[in-house]
């Protein structure tokens, strides 16, 4: 087996072991509230890629990472993925019919529905995260930064400036600010909390991976907004196109097509060079990286 | 000075610092991005009575609790009750336009805003709780009990069988059920937060509080039902008579109005009867449940 089998092999498993992991941490569809419960469900299970479990189980194999711990704090912070997607798939925001291939939750059911799955899903995600049976300062440590992360100084607060900047121009420094809130905070987070679930990481290390996590979040965001331009709906599982039609300023629209994929292999490479103190163990982030890059949807 | 004028005193000295408390805790309105603080200040400062946290504070007071650790506690509750209130009057749910005598978050702001200032708040509440400086485990308790309460489980779960109810008609056993979820959840991790603050309570005593709490929790919605019908909406801050134009069911429309008064009394003595085991020192839950009963707002 050569190291490329190795790692989608890794890859498939950890999408497997999740997709168990969320079906077992998410309410059951036949339990009242049923149809809450199945919004819940809808949302979170049979769909992504699942790169911030993966990103979790791959900081995780670093630091000789409890498997179990793992698969709750990724199943967390997918879960506020989830949430996060059903809330910005709404009318009043991107108002978007389709995720996944699928129509998005308030097509599906309906927009109260939608509303709170994607509250129900927030709280779930500190449910699932607090009920860790490990060292409690730990996993009060890592409650701690997925609430940092997901908030008015993380993802939420990269979405207000998002909002904020629909049809205006940004600089490309403003750009990385609201991606590195928007989808940064929660990439840095799985990077930190799959850290976590093993031992403290060192100050070295830790600023090892932030710099890693903070060039596979911008490189991550880059290549969302190529593929924008480049692919299509039936591809992408997602209204292509939609981002140049909202009047929303992208890494494209700033920098153009050629040099925005050169910028996507500069971060690719950069991602790399952050993971140099830790060696060949660190072979399934640099691979995520290059999967971050390299990806076709 | 009186025993009235005592927790009059009490209750505005907490209303106070809960004011004080819950700005230091909010995001700052002069910092990026505004907009988004702004409205999470809006949603949550400068009104209410402050029902949860001087449950906080009231238990707080029969463990010794530290009241720094209060403070905290108090804050993310009512966080979580904000947040609540922001996505509910949001057109999707309840489509209301007057809260605590002001316009609502969406009419002041716009509903993408709303969406969002809400979604922070919920985070917001995990970032104030966990970051006591109190022992990790207790802290941790702390954090699950509030996401259980928030959750599916509880008050996204009695909101999703509140939605599900509306023009269908329920027995006084499924309404209280949706009440103990949509509000009593909240109340009761209310009380257990504050207990919480101190030292872990014993069995005879959760059960004690637990029973406290259910029936505070429900008398509280037996009263709004009762305020619904027979106060003005300047008097309530919030639209009068909502409940019944929307065709949603309340103890008025299934008891009557008398039996409806009947019930919130039978409720207040079973509050004061499960505080027996306290004694003297369960003063300011035994006002407090007198309090939600009597109010008139």
């Amino acid at each position: 087996m050569n190291s490329t089998q190795n790692f989608d092999g890794w890859v498939k498993s950890v999408q497997v072991a999740m997709e168990d992991a969320l079906s077992a941490f998410l309410p059951q569809a036949d339990i009242a509230p049923e149809r809450l419960h199945q919004a819940m469900r809808y949302a979170t299970l049979d769909g992504g890629k699942r790169v911030r479990p993966l990103l979790v189980f791959a900081a995780g194999a670093l630091f000789d990472a409890n498997v179990l711990a793992l698969a709750r704090a990724a199943a967390a912070v997918e879960m506020i993925h989830a949430y996060s997607l059903v809330h910005d798939d709404m009318p009043c925001m991107d108002d978007d019919v389709l995720r996944r291939g699928k129509p998005t939750v308030h097509v599906q059911y309906d927009e109260a529905t939608a509303l709170l799955a994607g509250d129900a899903l927030q709280s779930q995600a500190f449910i699932v995260l607090s009920g860790q049976d490990n060292a409690p300062d730990r996993t009060l440590a890592m409650v701690r930064l997925l609430a940092d992360a997901s908030g008015a100084a993380g993802m939420c607060g990269g979405q207000a400036i998002d909002l904020a900047s629909v049809g205006i121009s940004l600089s490309l420094q403003q750009l990385e600010q609201m991606h590195r809130l928007k989808t940064g905070a929660l990439l840095r987070a799985s990077v930190m909390l799959g850290a976590l679930c093993g031992k403290f990481p060192s100050e070295t290390e830790e600023a090892a991976l932030d710099a890693y996590a903070d060039a596979v979040g911008l490189a991550f965001q880059v290549v969302d907004d190529i593929l924008d331009t480049t692919a299509d709906s039936s591809t992408l599982g997602k209204t292509a196109g939609k981002d140049a039609a909202d009047n929303k300023p992208t890494y494209v629209s700033i920098l153009g097509l050629e040099q925005s994929m050169a910028l996507a292999e500069q971060l690719r490479q950069n991602a790399h060079s952050a993971l140099a103190p830790f060696g060949d163990r660190a072979y399934f982030l640099r691979e995520l990286a290059d999967l971050v890059v390299r990806r076709e949807k």
